[in-house]
């Protein structure tokens, strides 16, 4: 009855464990603004101690960036590592939150009770449903069942630069049998899921400079090339009418799905048109040619994601800018290589200038596409640890979104990498009101329980 | 020698005019942000105390926005009307300012002094050019020459809602001979002008709204559509590949330049290249068969004039927004109605849509192109009264922007506009480090005073 005790601990300290996640989600530890820095460090800080008060050797490690935070439990059995972030999403618009995003509570919605504020579900809630399925272990058996090391980030919501360094020069201390990560969600917000399949991602900002000074647009305009004419131009033309994207070689090293992961995607029945109707969509956007499961977990996409430029308060100005800018994402899949793919790009726009007109570019993250394979034993094994908590099969899926840390396990550590999160489509991460549900984070906790029980035992 | 005391005694009291300039400009009227409101009251009671110290019948006369100042002299002659506004622009990004924009001084350029600060040239330099000259005549004859009202109002910059409205309610106490309009320039900053065709305006405002709320690009992107995609492509066609705009409708009523003053325009010899490497550009970018002086002065355009949507802070943010914003304004000519085009333009963007995705617009302020005749004796009176100050040839000119309040003139109050000012290119009007240069401060409140003895002696 091992496990049952666990699992009968959890349950008894759940009030706990959520009041020691929102303790860590007051900490407004936001990576990608310089500002914040500080509290990154903080955040760091409080996970140290938490990792320390559960018997586990654990330290803040400096970076040129964020910290790390490592901590190690030695054992017996097979030797896993967890991974997590403790990094957040920026909060902007602020208007459009509820509440403070950084002061957390539980609320009562027709779906249940969700715990909201920034980085409830990503990442701070699936990380802790890891830690606090350790300390209920830890506190019924006065151990923990295997060989552990944890390993968190404050990084990934930037692109994590200091990632792969740290992993090349502590590479024989990270190194286990398995890299648990959890920052993924359940399909359909249903059915448990590994994720194999993830996309890779490219980050880009273009700054459009014309005249040396935004100008008066009585005076010059008409005469003077608007830079904000040029930039829209070029985005526009990022796809076709069809919905390809048109920067030179960027489907080199796409591949088309094996008709085995094909039909099992088929088997999956997933319903576009409630996951579009949840935020107010009804037509799949992508190639047209497409199925929607391909759209978001196979096919490469570029997306705008940020846009500015002139006069943007209220009222109204008649400036012609000499600036405008935009942030340009692209998720990519297979083989794509982003550093040819950002070659590429720079090239695209910069032959599309016009006179007068120059383009710089600042370049962000990069994280290459990732799959993994199954075959390792414990894959089925947390399979069915997953379906025992769930009451549902789980499914082995794909993911739109990039975790490049998935491949990095795999080319720098080569270690197996597992994704299992509890995160639902509806968790709004990176937007406002972000919340988690109190199911996801209970039985996220029961179900690291089972998986621990199911390697470990 | 009852012009040369006048004269003379503006050149003892240039200090002193240039003193109460800057204590105008240090009231932070900024008429397009309602945060500014009370700075409008502000300036408004300024000049109505200014006007009242030297004996004329002033008072600050509300409106549902900001307040109009109105002030009569009594007398013979003619009976004058001067025009200008006491509001300004925004001051963003207030980054590049060299200095607080509301704190002006006089600072030494290569060029000669110039009167550093917003609104220097924009517009209460240019209004005070003719309060001062009438405080010199009045010191010096103990009276002014003729009958005048002044009207100055403070919702120019903001496109003048009250405008109308008000002119229609007062037309009899407003109505008089000619409408001095102190809100122009001088012709390749060296030729004083007398403008007598104008741009006319149309604000508008677009915003695009996809999904219900901000997404994230991984889980939604290349399924939902982007805002900042349509918005972009909407823009991007609003010129064709030669230039011409593609509103449907839009050139009705757009006319032909006449022969005399397309020979006219020849003969000053615009050097559109100086004009354009003023602000680091070559290339005139209008439509492609026309000049450079017909792109400024008689050829309707259309500028964004900002862009907004999606994370636009430091670093980077995989949102998908649900938002974008534009906007968009157009430059008129000839009897091109801009209500007919707004209605036009809506049409236009409206049926680009694609599915799942509204546009929603904000009106902005309006005014229709203006030509005027100069038949009335008393323009070759201005034209050679600017000469003598000046030395050199004035000439009529056209102009780009948009000085709505020419045209209403005309039509509410039948009254014929006379446009003279002082501003130069460089004047950086509208744009951070905004300028008047103390010479076109200094003779330019010369100018008047031969205006008024031109006109009522």
């Amino acid at each position: 009855m091992t496990l049952d005790a666990v699992l009968s601990r959890i349950d008894t300290d759940l009030t706990g464990a959520t009041d020691r996640l929102m303790e860590l989600m007051r900490i407004q530890s936001i990576s990608t603004d310089p500002d914040f820095a500080e509290h990154c460090q903080t955040a760091a800080d409080w996970l140290v101690a938490d990792l320390q008060s559960m018997g586990v050797d654990a330290s803040k490690r400096p970076t040129p960036g964020h910290p790390m935070v490592i901590g190690h439990v030695d054992g017996d059995g097979p030797h896993l590592l967890f991974y997590g972030h403790y990094d957040v999403q920026p909060v902007d618009p602020l208007e459009l939150w509820d509440r403070d995003p950084f002061d957390p509570e539980l609320q009562e919605t027709p779906a249940g009770t969700v715990i909201r504020g920034r980085g409830s579900s990503d990442d701070k809630g699936q990380l802790m449903t890891f830690v606090e399925a350790c300390r209920a272990w830890k506190e019924v058996h006065g151990s923990l069942p295997c060989k552990i090391t944890f390993f968190f980030e404050g990084e990934e919501e930037s692109g994590s630069p200091s990632l792969i360094p740290f992993m090349k020069e502590n590479a024989d201390e990270l190194r286990a049998d398995v890299a648990l990560i959890c920052d993924t969600g359940m399909f359909e917000s249903r059915v448990p899921s590994i994720v194999t399949m993830l996309r890779g991602l490219l980050g880009e900002e273009i700054h459009i400079k014309a005249a040396d000074k935004d100008l008066h647009s009585g005076m010059y305009g008409g005469i003077s090339m608007n830079p904000i004419r040029v930039l829209s131009k070029i985005l526009a033309g990022l796809h076709d009418d069809t919905g390809r994207i048109t920067v030179p070689g960027f489907y080199d090293g796409v591949t088309e799905l094996p008709d085995d992961i094909r039909a099992q995607w088929q088997g999956l029945a997933f319903d576009h048109a409630a996951f579009l109707g949840d935020v107010d969509l009804s037509h799949p956007a992508g190639e047209q040619d497409r199925t929607p499961l391909e759209m978001i977990w196979s096919r490469p996409t570029c997306d705008v994601n940020g846009i500015w430029g002139g006069y943007t308060g209220n009222g109204f100005k008649t400036v012609l800018p000499s600036e405008a800018h935009a942030k340009v994402s692209f998720r990519l899949v297979g083989d794509q290589d982003p550093h040819a793919i950002r070659e590429s790009f720079r090239a695209y726009v910069t032959e599309q200038l016009p006179p007068d007109v120059e383009a710089t570019f600042t370049g962000h993250g990069t994280g290459q596409a990732s799959v993994t394979e199954t075959t390792d034993p414990k894959f089925e094994a947390a399979r069915k640890a997953l379906s025992d908590e769930w009451g549902i099969s789980a499914a082995y899926v794909g993911c739109g979104g990039s975790i490049p840390i998935a491949g990095h396990f795999q080319e720098i550590l080569d270690m197996t990498p597992m994704l299992i999160g509890f995160g639902r489509d509806d968790d709004q991460i990176h937007s406002p009101n972000e919340k988690y549900d109190l199911e996801s984070f209970h039985k996220g906790i029961r179900s690291w329980a089972r998986v621990l029980d199911a390697f470990c035992s």
